[in-house]
């Protein structure tokens, strides 16, 4: 079946944002990727897009699905290279935060790239985090390259857009310890991280606001050895997870 | 001055390998990457191309250099946005490597993501490493996407492209133990790095190579708690890189 000019407009919005604000929707691309959407229950999945490529078994039958040439999927692709099957989902339905999980909690401020955004969902998702809280000037969970830069963890992650300052002193009244991932901080090599704790950590250029810092109970810091002046926000994250997780040996 | 039509199709020519590697030159751009670009002496400037934006005070007298227009330096640029001034340098004499240093050596095999090597050399400057030796069928070192996540780190490693085999063999003869990151391998947070070491990563996709993994004394890995089926390359770099140093507390 050849696909009609409304759903190539369609879907083609959906690599806008205002677009999937408007409709609720995004999409996910890539063997790898929609092969782990149909085995989750956090997003439901609206119509998938597939070619002769893709196994088509692989689909749950009760999932309203296509078949279109490469020439169609080509068309309708945000990638490069399409990749044999491109899926439309629903946002899902935010779950509420759990003030109550023995476990850290990543808070991010105005985190702007969407490949980082990604990476540390990814990470997180590695260090077995669960839940991820977003400031409203953070990069949107549903841009593309966060999708694709996520690796299908964005299936596992309970993702929180919120008022920052209401939810840290949440936590705070939950007995959570808050750490503030900043450059002149306590070393992190010399820190135990508490069990029950949120980590937040700042924007690439700016690091974390005033008014977020003045909330956190310790400034912590990864020591620099040589001369770059900063670690990608990513980065530091995956390493303070990694510390925190080392505890556990 | 206006460019002229030979300046720009030579200067854009940089963007392709190439050509880079046919004149021995690459790009770098931007206010900040420029500007230590200027006060380090491992890449000799040819020539930079500044906009009246850019602080003339801050290019050395020595150098050549033209002042363009907005609408020039758009005409160079590999970013999406022009930023101030571009600098055409030489490639760098790359050094011996320092088969005595009382430290961890990077080695890659066959990475292939430019923004992930640019991450992995800013990252291994942060924590001190000075040394790193990939695969020949690693990313070129000269990649604008290399350079530019780097963020001028690159001018303080020592970079080396190399047969594996034979460089690894030589590290082993001078005592170094040789730890390789694999997906199955020893719980890294268990296990202590040798001072003097060096660390294979390996491929996005495929991990290290079976020949190189033979070469490997220790096999090491980053626990999952989750389950997400693997770590961003740079990102377990990254995380391996501050467990070596962390060490030293």
């Amino acid at each position: 079946m050849s696909l009609t000019k409304n759903e190539i407009k369609f879907i083609k919005s959906l690599q806008l944002k205002k677009f999937r604000d408007q409709h609720q929707q995004f999409v996910i691309e890539g063997e790898k990727v929609v092969n782990e959407l149909f085995t989750q229950d956090k997003f439901s999945v609206k119509k998938v897009y597939y070619t002769e490529e893709f196994d088509v078994n692989l689909i749950p039958s009760n999932l309203e699905s296509k078949l279109i040439s490469n020439k169609d999927l080509d068309r309708i692709t945000g990638f490069k290279k399409a990749n044999k099957i491109l899926a439309i989902a629903n946002f899902n339905t935010i779950s509420d935060i759990d003030f109550d999980e023995n476990n850290l909690i990543l808070i991010l401020d105005n985190v702007k790239d969407p490949g980082n955004l990604g990476t540390i969902i990814r990470t997180a998702d590695w260090f077995g985090i669960t839940q991820i809280i977003v400031s409203e000037n953070t990069v949107e969970l549903y841009n593309p390259k966060v999708i694709q830069s996520s690796m299908g963890a964005i299936y596992r992650m309970n993702f929180h857009i919120k008022s920052l300052t209401n939810v840290i002193t949440e936590f705070k009244n939950n007995d959570y310890t808050i750490y503030g991932a900043v450059m002149n901080g306590k070393n992190i090599y010399k820190t135990d991280i508490k069990a029950k704790s949120v980590l937040v950590m700042g924007s690439e250029s700016h690091g974390i606001s005033n008014e977020i810092l003045n909330l956190t109970s310790d400034k912590i810091t990864i020591p620099n050895f040589g001369k770059s002046e900063s670690l990608n926000v990513a980065m530091a994250s995956g390493i303070l997870l990694s510390e925190y997780k080392k505890s556990e040996f």
